[in-house]
């Protein structure tokens, strides 16, 4: 199933994809409160009123958590002649820098180095602590693709990268929750991942090169704490930012995004100060 | 006002606290659901239910976000030989790390080095993006304890400390929320802090330290996202922590951790392995 949060007029609702253009409702008024339902596998499965797919939200809008993962891309790691981490670098983003998969990546005028950083999600679709094996992978709803846009000024300025990691409106999420049976690996999957910014592609990995896969990460994350319904882990970017080129190439106003991950979807956003920053 | 979520027998309600065994019932099921209603001054002040004060849970039980503070009191960064910081170092704790102000603190058999971090906590009473002075100054509802309880090891395996500081039913977190008015220096309170571990004092200090004060933590976080009602910040620890002492001293199960602000309260628990984690 690929499942969604719809905006309409008035609202905004969970709703399963039938195609690219048109979704059938589902009784929950966004995918995190769907997921809520222990049963949601099967109320997803029913029908519903139809919509046409014109406005999608962030398939979960408000996480309860957002656990980001840093350095997990094995080829990335190795080629900057460094060694493979034994344990994940764990963290956190606020759920207000997420923003739907055609919205805008709000820049910030506080900041002059806003980088990309393509990454597979994982949505939690179920309670889980101290996750076996079994459990992790029961635990895992499906998939997602977000951008971790990273104000570097701001990730940098302190040792602690949080700030320049959740900036308002900042990270694209979405498109759909593509569940594992839909993908080749299933809660492991190899997937094609690339970012491309004003036509130019790059970062291109495969998400069969995570140190730390989608099962080991939520066994990780919950023997720390309790992962619950609609929370997001995401795993990590590749190679290919623009604060490691050469020279270093940041979002500017006006820049276009597409981040893709095979098989999940496609963002496709682009940056703006928003009009309504204090110049 | 001094403001607290009861837990009654078959549900929990905000308070407002008359004296230390009886609070007036008021109409939310907590503090954080009192919070977000924009009239919540008034509607704090007002009569209901009297109950007995006997538990307490956390203040805000699950706040949109915990925002901490690293290297906040200035005494103790001078006599670490380092510059005060130009800008707070931020991370971030999960809601699922909170426990009340008497409960115990769950240790973990997969961390030996458990230790205490006695902090103010300020807690967000209307939402607020890009404040000014004054717009911060009237954004914070009151002030709280909270002991940012972290498993070092945890901390210092990985580059970013979010792990060893979210461990589940680690962080206490109360008794109480004390408005502005009720405290010596209001929105900039100078208050003693201590903690005490097993009846000797290890950390003692005072909030007129803090490098970064609670409005310009709100000032400077808000710079970056919005902050909302129920939101809390922790302010960030003085010096004598066990990590730094000689021998490093850790809690241990049955360690007493009293944490205290003077004029806020007092949070008084009893570091346990729980009975339910597997051996």
């Amino acid at each position: 199933m690929r499942l969604a949060t719809l905006r309409l007029a008035d609202r905004t609702t969970a709703a399963r994809l039938l195609d690219g253009t048109t979704a059938v409702e589902l009784p929950a008024p966004d995918l995190g409160a769907l997921l809520a339902d222990p049963d949601w596998r099967a109320v997803a499965a029913r029908d519903g009123a139809r919509h046409a797919v014109t406005d999608l939200a962030p398939p979960v809008p408000r996480p309860g958590k957002i656990v980001c993962v840093g350095l997990n891309y094995r080829t990335h790691i190795l080629e900057m002649g460094r060694e493979l981490p034994t344990h994940p670098t764990l963290f956190a983003k606020y759920a207000e820098a997420l923003v739907g998969p055609h919205d805008q990546i709000a820049l910030d005028p506080a900041s002059d180095s806003v980088d990309w950083e393509a990454e597979l999600a994982v949505v939690i679709g179920a309670p889980v602590r101290r996750a076996s094996e079994t459990e992790a992978e029961a635990a895992i709803a499906g998939f997602s693709v977000l951008n971790d846009v990273t104000m570097r000024d701001w990730q940098y300025r302190t040792p602690q990268w949080l700030q320049g990691k959740t900036f308002e409106a900042s990270t694209p999420f979405g498109p759909a929750l593509v569940t594992p049976d839909e993908l080749p690996g299933g809660v492991r999957p190899a997937l094609a991942l690339r970012c491309e910014v004003d036509g130019v592609t790059v970062q291109e990995s495969t998400t069969a090169d995570l140190v730390f896969d989608p099962v080991a990460l939520v066994r990780y994350i919950s023997a720390i704490v309790t992962l619950r319904p609609g929370d997001v882990i995401a795993t990590g970017t590749p190679g290919g930012v623009g604060h490691a080129r050469s020279p270093r190439q940041y979002l500017r106003d006006g820049s276009t995004v597409v981040t893709e991950v095979e098989g999940i979807g496609v963002l496709a956003n682009t940056a703006r100060v928003p009009a309504t920053v204090p110049a």
